[in-house]
């Protein structure tokens, strides 16, 4: 059931609302001049009326019982934020070009992750069009955009979104979103967004008055949960599932990122994101171009991404955030809340193998038992990063690893990320090494939940973070703070390390090694008290020999890599990097001992013959 | 991890607990005379000690801390019931003479599901032991006993169970429950019994003392839900699985009826009824015989009786409520409630095609779209039924059909039971029409909750059964009205039903179009207003039509079924099962028409060439 205003084009448009709730329901035009007409009951809870005078632009509200005013749950726009009036939406006025567009696969993205709000100066599409030539020129194909559904204020993450249909009014809306996708889709760029389907934000979310889009059958973080297997949850599953499509159709985005689908509470037959998943698939066959789901998961349950033909739910890729965790643990040597469980070499080992650490053994932070196999899931069934806006931003100061470890160890991660047989993921200024911090900011307007955010941040981080300051999320500085400084791009060390991205993602482009996608095609071997990892890949005609020391200091490898003898091709440590000098031949051999330099990141390419 | 006290057999036991909430435990010995001993700590919040001089019979209980003294949540017997101490057994002391049972194939079930307490005038093992030639001389090959962990007071259900491994004091505990299941599999008699794992008793309970039992996660009926899933849930997946194993090891039981299944609650990415699949199918491997898992679950959710290798939890079969649901609307026309959803023939050939009826199609009593489709999978997947203590018990006045339907229609019932190519049940009783109701009795000794108990019975029936006046559940004489009256057995009527009932059985064990259970082999017409069935299986060697009237007219009869010509070779309404003669022919032809007496059900076989 198509949801919200649609614009007939004869100066008519219709309506549909779910409200099971309500007895009567009208829509009352609210701009340029006041209009109500009383919708019509229909099956399962819905209420339609077509041919209502109104073009596109008026704007509306929906009219509840004899008083209550409500926007539109399926609004498309809220020109005056989450209080406002909705907008109609002519979605047939934009003139898109990118119409031999054929997308980015899965398997090839490099994926670039950015906050609108702070991405650019402008804090708006507008300001990320600008950037696409750079972004371009960086090699990445493919950016994700934190949540941009409606949500209170100027500032925030996304994530407190309360109109999920609705484009963020202060990015650029509706149009500016289209503008930013077409011309992604003329560079060669694929657009991701993040969406959230596990919860609705805290300020502006009047969906509760139309029915029951929620459930205490099931207590999340956010309180109740969203109604996915009760009741009436036909009419909430069909309000997803049509705002998956609305992106896909109405804005050309080429895949959803899944926000935290642990918060995703179904126990019905079919779950939503299987249901999710199939009507996704059913779009990209009547329209000739494959969209994708790729989700946030705690749960290191390969049925998410197992195909519904093995009775999955079909969802295409998930997060890894075990490979994230494996690799900070490794060197930041943190292990406060869930770096608890991570920390040495072989966690790293495990999620190059596997894509998660955790495949039913114990974990201490979580106090049981967690995860499943995924040995038998292909490689690009997951996306992998060493940095992202959760992992920086859920710290109580946002400090990226450029504050938390010294130069050349950022050059090491970026090689370790590249060198893994998963989809790669950066997080925006991580590839310049940005100084700036991605802190948690809000701009609501109810003091009483701006206080509730405060307390609730202090205390999540009083254990990570003893003794320091918190800053104010609703302050306006805090988020200046987070907006990427582009003026030290050009300095040492960010100047070097932007080279030095520049080149992995060539090598990751161009390396059968690494577009074959197979993990069965390496193999480990941990030297120097495991402070060194030796990892090999290979594909038909191509083999890779990597070593990384995750050491703050130089040590001694002899690597016996039987019957490895092959040339250098990268080198973290080399000065055009910004490094101080490799001791690392040119020409590696086996079972010959070499220094490798502090955090210093080598790929040697076999001999042939 | 094995749970509770174990006897050495050297005047010796070990006690193990799980009791990670608590700083020191110790395990005192109340009878026959006093002694402590301070248990050590060991992984995972595990307590235990070794070589205590402790004798079977001796009675103990944990105390935990400093002065909370507990009964073991692993207890094997309350000899004083639930709020009394614990007693050591020593499995080993009963000598088995089951050395030779195979056990009983499940496809090759015919189940007698029974209550102990109200089976037989003794409400003990021993009084079911006495009913097993009786039993054998039925024909049905299984007995299932409703919960027989240990329940407050000495009328229940038994699923106010308290202690999951002990087996109820009134009923002949330990050795009383040995000797029953010795006796059957001497009898070749399977004993399936019916354990609950989606809640613990109200009354008597401690456990909650000892660890994290529950969850705040999800609200259930019941309140908190079980943890299976959340910190420390390892404890409690444990004491569960090894809670099955014990029955099958120590008590030689062949199968277990997992109570309400879509109580439990996991997201976690191993769902403990896969585990529990997992480790029952070990323990069988390791045993030599194949133990089963049987679900009662209201998901209609095919991933709970899919194997394991195509990702589902791999359990061996699971109830069908729409069965039962379509054959007691059609019958009855009751439409209250969940019958709502039921009442035509169709319900009825859909539940005969897949074994559920709701397979993602809109319920209207759930309001929401429900199931998933049973097509692939085979037909032993599914127990079926027309009574059960459930669907029985669960109206205010617990009237079974005998006091719904006529005489001629509790045949017609048997019929439609056995024509499934699913797994038959019969509820104790219904053999032979038995007129006692079976009502929910209780005898909890705590004043509020047993109020609670009373007002919220006649909350939960208020829709069902306007104005009738409801039995008490606590009182002794509604326990009392339950109780099997065998004196009738012999009486008109219910003699011939009880032969009609054998005959059936018979055919059910012998023709191989019952024996294949192949569900694809069936053809299905509805005729006469959809009143009349025409039911056709057929296997390699076999060709059977049954013809079934749902109407309490006579109503005529014509059957295209092409091609089938056959003899009769059961019908109801025949005198020798006490109808008042058929009109049917002895030889069935297609489009021919014939008359078909009220409720009347028949079988013909077609002739060979």
């Amino acid at each position: 059931m198509h949801l919200g205003a649609t614009y007939r084009g004869d100066g008519k448009s219709s309506f549909t609302v779910w409200a099971p709730n309500q007895k009567t329901v009208s829509v009352k035009i609210v701009h340029p001049h006041e209009d109500i007409y009383t919708m019509h009951p229909e099956f399962l809870g819905y209420w339609r009326i077509d041919d209502v005078p109104a073009y596109a632009g008026y704007q509306y509200v929906y009219k509840l019982g004899n008083s209550l005013e409500r926007p539109d749950p399926a609004s498309r726009f809220q020109p005056h934020g989450v209080h406002g009036p909705s907008e109609i939406i002519d979605h047939s006025q934009f003139n898109w070009n990118d119409s031999s567009w054929e997308g980015i696969k899965l398997r090839d993205m490099i994926i670039y992750e950015l906050h609108t709000g702070t991405f650019s100066p402008e804090g708006t599409f507008e300001g990320i069009i600008k950037k696409l030539n750079y972004l371009k020129d960086l090699g990445i194909n493919a950016i994700e955009l934190m949540p941009l559904a409606q949500f209170p204020g100027e500032r925030n993450w996304g994530y407190d979104g309360a109109y999920l249909f609705a484009v963020q009014n202060s990015y650029g809306g509706p149009s500016g979103l289209k503008k930013l996708v077409d011309s992604c889709h003329q560079h060669g760029i694929a657009v991701l967004i993040d969406v959230v389907y596990n919860h609705f934000g805290p300020e502006g979310t009047y969906i509760q008055d139309f029915g029951p889009y929620f459930t205490k059958k099931y207590n999340t973080p956010w309180g109740d949960a969203v109604n996915y297997d009760e009741a009436w949850s036909d009419g909430v599953r069909n309000f997803v599932i049509q705002n998956a499509i609305s992106w896909f159709k109405d804005y050309h985005i080429d895949a959803l990122r899944l926000d935290a689908i642990h918060g995703i509470y179904d126990f019905g037959a079919k779950h939503i994101l299987r249901e999710l998943a199939e009507e996704t698939e059913r779009f990209s066959n009547e329209n000739g171009r494959k969209r994708y789901l790729i989700a946030e998961s705690d749960l290191n349950d390969n049925k998410v991404i197992t195909p519904t033909e093995q009775n999955g739910y079909g969802i295409d890729a998930q997060w890894s955030d075990d490979f994230h965790h494996a690799v900070h643990a490794l060197l930041t040597g943190e292990r406060k809340s869930y770096y608890c469980d991570f920390g040495t070499l072989d966690h790293l080992i495990k999620a190059y193998r596997e894509g998660y650490v955790y495949t039913w053994n114990y974990s201490e932070n979580r106090k049981r038992f967690h995860g499943s196999s995924a040995s038998q899931l292909s490689a690009e069934k997951f996306v992998i990063c060493t940095q992202n806006h959760d992992q920086i931003g859920n710290r109580l100061m946002g400090e990226r690893l450029s504050q938390l470890l010294p130069f050349e160890a950022l050059k090491l991660t970026s090689g370790v990320m590249f060198m893994a047989p998963y989809i790669p993921l950066l997080f925006m200024g991580e590839e310049f090494g940005a100084q700036t911090p991605f802190m948690y900011f809000i701009s609501h307007s109810d003091p009483d939940l701006v206080r509730a955010v405060r307390e609730g941040r202090a205390r999540e981080f009083a254990e990570m973070h003893m003794g320091k300051q918190a800053p104010d999320p609703q302050g306006s500085d805090t988020f200046d703070k987070c907006k990427l400084r582009w003026e030290c791009i050009d300095k040492p060390n960010h100047v070097q390390l932007l080279l030095f991205y520049k080149e992995m993602i060539r090598l990751r482009k161009k390396s059968l090694v690494f577009t074959e996608m197979n993990k069965k095609n390496s193999s480990f071997e941990a030297l120097s008290d495991k402070k060194v990892l030796v990892l090999r890949r290979w594909s038909k005609n191509q083999d890779l020999l990597s070593v990384m020391n995750f050491s703050e200091k130089s040590v001694p490898v002899i690597s016996s890599n039987a019957e490895f003898k092959g040339v250098k091709i990268i080198d973290s440590s080399d000065k055009e990097w910004g490094g101080s000098g490799s001791t690392m031949p040119l020409e590696i051999e086996p079972d010959k001992e070499y220094v490798i330099q502090p955090y210093e990141f080598t790929i040697y390419v076999k001999d042939n013959g």
